[in-house]
């Protein structure tokens, strides 16, 4: 069974109550118990945190370290700047995956470019709600892949 | 009768205490008292809060929902860098005005750019404590606009 | 009694005409009819000129050099080329506050700089018609401030 | 019937006097005879206006409201900074079409950038004299085209 | 029952052939195989093309218009640079998801744009062949998402 | 009598079919049989090919040396990055007038450079089908002014 | 006997006015009476015209065409964007002289560019009033040298 | 005898825990015991404070305030983006100097840029935890100029 | 023997029949003649191939997959934005040398770049029809150098 | 009477030798003779250097402090990236002009800019051998200037 | 015992001869003076090489290869674009620190970037002639590290 | 027989010594006898010269003039930096070669542009001393065809 954090960064506790148009309707908690559904069926153990700040989730990353096998994370807006979590990634080595709820390549051009990226294993955005339950997936084959190769 | 949230973002504690060349003598303190009084002469009840945490800023943004009419907003430092900011401000869509004491034009390069005006309902700079009192003056006019398309 | 030159730029005199979503419905001789009963309470004797003409306005604002306390301009679109209008107000060396009516920060990208603005007292971007009330009374607070450093 | 207003721009005075290499020989005045000529076959009503002053033109532009249905014009090296004659173009919101007679792509790279065609029909560039005529047809084309829609 | 066109870009056709390193050791008809069993599975009938040539890739879109409800596509280099497959999207106007087997943002820097990711419905990008059964699960939620708004 | 070719690139044998809000209703072939009309009244034998591949346009463009008298092209998206087109174009050195159904200035910033308009002889760009007409015209007018330069 | 029409642009009528600290306390009126003398020693008419009007310049420039041997000319700011006096000073292709009374490379980033430079004889820059003295040395030594070679 | 503060940014609290290959072994508490010992030495009483917290290590700067002669700071990431931290140093206006571990040159492009470094005495980088002591001993050879110069 | 395949892109068809100035007055036919009688006497076996089709010459490196000891290449207009050739010189590994016939860094700006070179062996330019002979020995001393380390 | 170094950087003594096309036929020992007298009827020793050896010209420099009262200088294509040269005439901080014999903003992009202007009084460019003279004026009006306010 | 080379770069022999501001009252021989006691007490054997030749201090670099330990090095001006000095201390692969006595990044921005920062150990800047001392400590603590692990 | 002088930049002498990764094992001693033996076999009269000195190798091509038939160089770091370099080979405008031993756009930015490449006859990059091989052919053959064109 794989510990996996899930980690969503700032404004995501105001999903479903803002912004319908580019987010969806549904909340983070409508979210995450969905999510928490499709965890089991994987034989996943879902540990999640939301927060709007970034120190708050740098700790939580490192207290992550011995403790979860693999991070989920939608960093918000913090995906274009915040290299503070770059390094806190960086610095735990945690294999991770960065979901985004929208297109990001669709909007201003400030959400082109994240910055934390170049070291996940891989990212899905544009899905909705979806994105994370593509991006658990993702994270537990490549779980799975690590472990096959011992 | 308006309700109206004041944030001041970080480091403006420390107005009135160092670097009055830049920003004047007065207080942060002061600067409230005579804003609320000027406030009260407008119909208009203020909230004030001053923070160095980016996150504690998001938070009190949020918590505005359904209980403020408009912000008032001088993001200091977090005017040229935080999109978590902006996403705070975007996702309650409160109409607000963002206000700065020197004139960010005259200033280091970095201060050129503001990444919230563009979705503020407009922008007030230069005009030292003055700036406050103005921005409270462009809210109230753009709430009664508000209120007069009703 | 201060006396204060109110500066036009280019196609303000449009202002009512066309345009509205962006500008609003109010003519330029509607906003200065105002804009001159607020100047009266606020003891300003207030001369107003609009021009398209940007040699116009250079000569204009010459002209303004021992007969007027400052200058309220909005400079249309030579804001964000004409660095002869910025040599004009700088060779007068009056105090000036910039007012535009729309949020030039939501706009094209070649009106988020603003040439005038580092020499100016400060700018007043985004609040319609009211720009220019804001800005009279940033101005005069502006003089009454030098008066009082006299 | 249809009114259209033919505006030249800065140094268009000058054709046929110098630079034949790049403009060809014949002057303003004979190629708008020619152009007249055209444009009565067409049914068009030409108004003719040549200026160098950047006023004169915005002025121009203004008074055709109401008084002109469509605008040709060839901006000069107006093209690559005037935001006042864009803005101007913008605000009586009359169609242009916007002509070069060089082909503006092959020259300086100062004017490979035209600040008035984002708000145009369309562009000609490259055909020398012949640029005219075809952006009158191209106007023409244009307007009944509006009229056909109603 | 989903019908689906799986494209694959220039030199995918190598997959499994060299660079292992980079794209696994899978080739293209052994991650096709498995995909189509994971289609059926999800009952979509997937329709395969890989192709070298630009041009063969934009006449298979064409054709694909009123024959297949989505497209799964991963555009090898052209996604860096190829508008005219840009436009062939555009102008089927059928929801498409774009993978990548290799985290594009980890490589050369003129992988880190995509000008095909601004009118995907999403992208997914870093987890090797099963990018691929992301994008299928991506595309088949999408397309219900889709019918279920009727 | 002149022999011009008459090239079409990548996606515009889908004109009419697919979003006519930008390139409106008619189909390619509706195109071409009312310009063939009106190059017959200009003595003009007209020679049309439409490709969505890079290679072919090339291939075409060499076997209209001495087979051809100019060329009339609507490059589509090679417009923008195809720098084979353009030394195809250079290759064979015979005069071609570029043309654009819509305005490509109002567009993605990407379509606001043309590759090719450096050496063509000039550039049409924004008026619908009727582009082609336009650039027939000034094609011939071309031909004829070289002819008389004999 | 040469004749040079000596040019001055924006703002430079204020000299010895405001700013001695960048300019200097001679008026132009001063500048000019000592200039004239000292072109009566080398033999040239001197041709003197200010004015903050691009429009008046560009004529002036062009009355000159037949009537002058040269120009010698302080742009004042339009030396940085306007490309209508650059036109104007190629289209009347007459040697000039441009000259500057502050190091344009000292000051604000903006004047480290000249727009007219490129078709000018030569400039001069950063010697007060007697920039004007070594531009007109260097115009008539130019004139000398096309008339040797006549 | 000196009063310095010691401020450690985000992730440098997971020293000596993962990648030794670029920080070392050394965890944070090693390192600083180390230059405790080196501090008294000098005669320098070092409070030492580490965060993840952008607004913690504000507040703690301004609390510095009366209460430090000089602060010894490691930013971490926030050196390539906290305009925040750059202006709370600025407004206690403390001698600080700022150190880092590893060559911030020889790394990602974004590291090769720090906004704290212009308001700094000084920055040393590159050393491992030599760098603290390297700077310890900057600093106090700062602080010991100024009292000579008293 | 060494194997070479002898790679031609886009227009060199076309060498020797038009612009001489810049590629010199012999066909593509006669340049390889004479490179083939160089190749029989260093030992290699050349294979030729000239196409104006990105995706024929993709599938032509591939097939050199195993066939090929080498390949020698003049990539024509595609070295300047061709990442699929790129991609595709890469997937197969084989040692390749980079031709061009004129020196592209005295041309046009998009000429300086070369998206292939970078993997190369090595880049040989501006030496006429004779770079290919000096990119045969450059890559027969390579192929040599390999073996002996073999 | 003032002591002037006259400086000349790398390749000026191929001055008549090479290019005259550019740089006029004159040598640049026949251009110092000229200077020479000049020099003297102005009442100035000049004292004359040329080197290639950027070593050497800083030397030079160097030494003049306290032997020289100005330096006039053709960097030649130091100019354009010497930092070594700025920094040696800012240290010995003798006033200095700069001259070009070409308009080196004619000439290729590089050489649009100077490292030196900045410090220097003023420029001078595109006179030829005259603008040493020219140059040499403005030094000896610059110096007396500089003894007159003493 | 450690040989250390001690490198002075131009302009660096006018310590303390002009610019106290900037570079503080010492001359380069107190503060080498000054230097060498200190690495006496190092048991350091320091050897000192100050010019303002870029060759000279190449081929002392060049002579430094099994002649000395490391390099202690302040290149002056060349710090920001001579990538001959970045070669000649890759090519000798000593250990090199770099130190600057005034804080390169408050001052103009071309030294804001430094060529051979990448390759040195670490740089330390802004402390004064104290630099040079600091960066002897951490030479030497980087020579004992390296000799440590043997 | 030509007389061609080599040219060696600097850290050209540290061929073999360091840096076996990057440049062979060969010494530069090695590599030129091994160029003479070819030279001779060529009817090739070679006069050899290294420095690190860009003075020198400047005085170097001016003796040239008249002595050498043309330049074989390998202008090491200086082909990115040195317009001194460029314009000395310009000055003497003798046919030259550029060559270096590694491919250039394989290794750091700073080396992928040349400055002195644009006034070359060509460039060959990349194949380690035999580049040095290569340039002379190219060099021979390219004075046999000036000799035949005669």
């Amino acid at each position: 069974m794989y510990k996996v954090l899930l980690l969503n960064g700032p404004n995501l506790n105001m999903l479903g109550v803002r912004e319908p148009g580019v987010y969806g309707v549904d909340t983070l908690d409508s979210i995450i118990a969905k999510l928490q559904s499709k965890a089991e069926a994987l034989g996943v153990q879902l540990d999640c945190f939301q927060t709007n700040h970034e120190g708050a989730i740098i700790d939580r990353i490192h207290s992550a370290l011995g403790a979860a096998d693999g991070i989920l994370i939608n960093p918000g807006a913090w995906t274009h700047y915040s290299y503070a979590l770059h390094d806190a990634l960086g610095a735990v080595n945690l294999p991770f995956v960065e979901v985004h709820m929208s297109n990001i390549h669709k909007r201003e051009a400030f959400r082109h470019v994240s910055v934390t990226a170049p070291i996940a294993v891989g990212q899905i955005t544009g899905f909705g709600a979806y994105s994370y339950e593509l991006g658990l997936l993702a994270l537990v084959q490549h779980l799975q892949h690590l472990q096959s190769q011992g």
